[in-house]
């Protein structure tokens, strides 16, 4: 393990190298903003150690003469924003689904590849107006410097966004993350925020971003963050035919269940992708399920998780608690991991189930101690 | 019957007065743009009947002094638009949610209450951006002209969008509908488009137009148009509680069944909300299910329906066929209807069933034999 990776004791690495993991359910949504040392890690290769005063981000392609920005000639140029935005991976919940059937090859997520910060940057659409850019330019593409193995081959990780939304205003170019300054494993000097989107296209240690007619070539937007249907294996996925992952799916987990004096507290969080919110919590124990609607801890902001909770009557161990959630769109979760599975693991959000006292139901977690429930 | 309404002699009235109804499924999916005598008709009171020469649409609000536009002024003052949009009710496939519990003293509308025309206007937009409006404004009301019975009172039809949606530019003041004006029934002289949006948005008959801090008052914004979790009754719902319906969620029917050489030819229409499009149709058949993905007959556009088929083998009378879709968000539709109905029976976009040469699966239609297939 990298000795400069600074993670709470109890975080739990799913991976070693590069490192992957994410903090205890019930600590997760303990606060609403997640403390840097409890926010879920997600790497692909290396981790960059940069020089912020050497530090430059060139912004190139369609837009003519390359631009080169010095963090502090962008810290200077733009006006700064803060904001808080849910970064959630699309491998979150990669767990149900391996649990269906194998997800080789992928990082074994349980519910905690999600966190949440404030983030302090620059608007990506004001540096693009600034550098301007013809009519016809539709990408924009953001390059890491983090080497990653990939299909034998080294490259640096990458992804890009359509262009409409990156002029939306709420896409930053953050050096700063709950008031202190970028730490190297969240993407120090600089990384991209794309709230309502896989976090893949949130590219930490930013080098480039460039402006292209079409989506990114690189291997980890071409050929990686694509959605198939579940008859499709590794070796016949057309990649030109998957559905370029972006905007996130409606969401939402159960992380703790605490005996109460008339029964039980299920609490978890909920999130919706794109420029929706979540608007509903449904929690049903008991078979046949009887349900009941969650309370929200959080406001409803696009991009921004809400944690909720619910009240239900004393269970005995082994019943079923589960939950869904409702978008603004009116959107909501499968309820079934095995009709949403794919080979890749992504983009899990079928129903929440646990049983109560006992590990996740349809679970088989390397570590399962870790989601046991009293 | 209104005898200036000019349908197909085999459209399907679900309510006579005020008229409500859409064409045969297997006709619906016929054209990608569907001709008007087939556009499906949904009305909530009298059908006004409007002179264009003397018509005036009025904008208020907090846009300071109001601003009233004639037809010509409206045609001759801002870039003419033309764009194909489809528009869905909020209670289209409300047979299946009624099929599972009474939704009693809404229209049962079967899998029809959807098409799709080009629309010519001009963009909102730029109508709005004309006469200006400060800051606060947030949401943009429609009010018809057409007065409608509700909650024991005489109204005009409104509701609204939010203002940020309303400058997004695709948001059309319409006059004309497939290169024709307008018809009575569809809203002239002049209607609201809203792509992406429950039907109830674009507002026909359009007479006002009020800049606001909030969401319409108007009772078919704040009293209906609203989604309900199960257990909530006509007497227990509290409307501020209630999701706000505006972006649609993925759907999808079947719409034709034929026997083909070798099996099965399914075909049907799948739609997404918002800005998403579809991406993917999985179209299960036989007990367990299997599925196959379905092929696209239409481009994938945000706001537009394509039609879908697929190839299934021969079948046994009596055996399942569903269809569920993706959209781009990553977002599928629920498995169980029960699971999403809510007593106003809106927004049912369960996955859609039916029993290969029998009718819908769980559905008890009035006119059942319109649903019959083989």
């Amino acid at each position: 393990m990298d000795a400069l990776i600074h993670k709470s004791q109890d975080f739990v690495f799913h991976q070693e190298v590069p490192p992957n993991g994410g903090p205890p359910l019930n600590r997760l949504i303990s606060e609403f903003v997640t403390p840097e040392p409890d926010f879920f890690l997600r790497t692909h290769g290396d981790i960059p150690e940069l020089d912020c005063t050497t530090y430059r981000l060139t912004v190139a392609g369609l837009v003519g003469k390359p631009y080169r920005f010095s963090l502090k000639e962008l810290r200077q140029q733009f006006p700064v924003q803060e904001m808080p935005a849910t970064l959630q991976c699309a491998g979150n919940r990669r767990c149900s689904a391996s649990a269906i059937k194998p997800v080789p090859n992928e990082v074994h997520w349980g519910n905690d590849a999600i966190s949440n910060a404030v983030w302090t940057g620059c608007s990506l659409a004001k540096v693009l107006t600034f550098v301007g850019f013809p009519g016809h330019a539709k990408h924009v593409e953001f390059i890491g410097t983090d080497l990653c193995q990939k299909e034998g081959t080294e490259t640096r990780f990458g992804g890009s966004i359509p262009l409409a939304r990156a002029l939306l205003g709420d896409v930053l170019l953050a050096w700063g993350m709950n008031g202190q300054p970028l730490t190297r494993e969240h993407g120090a000097p600089l990384r991209v925020i794309v709230p309502g989107y896989i976090g893949a296209r949130s590219v930490k240690w930013l080098q480039e971003i460039n402006l292209l007619l079409t989506p990114s070539r690189n291997l980890f937007h071409a050929h990686a963050y694509r959605l198939f249907a579940p008859s499709v294996s590794s070796s016949s996925a057309d990649w030109e035919h998957g559905l370029e992952l972006g905007e996130l799916s409606v969401n939402s987990c159960i992380c703790a269940i605490e005996e109460v004096s008339n029964g039980l507290s299920v609490r978890g969080y909920a999130t919706a992708g794109g420029n929706r919110h979540v608007v509903r919590v449904d929690v049903g124990y008991g078979e046949p399920l009887k349900w009941i609607e969650g309370s929200f801890q959080d406001p409803a902001e696009a991009g921004v998780w809400r944690r909720w909770q619910a009240h239900t009557p004393k269970l005995l161990v082994g019943e079923l608690i589960c939950v869904r959630a409702w978008d603004s769109a009116a959107n909501t979760q499968p309820e079934d991991p095995e009709s949403v599975w794919n080979f890749k693991g992504y983009m899990n959000n079928a129903w929440h189930r646990v049983r109560f006292g006992m590990p996740w139901e349809n679970v088989k977690l390397a570590k399962p101690e870790i989601e046991y429930y009293l």
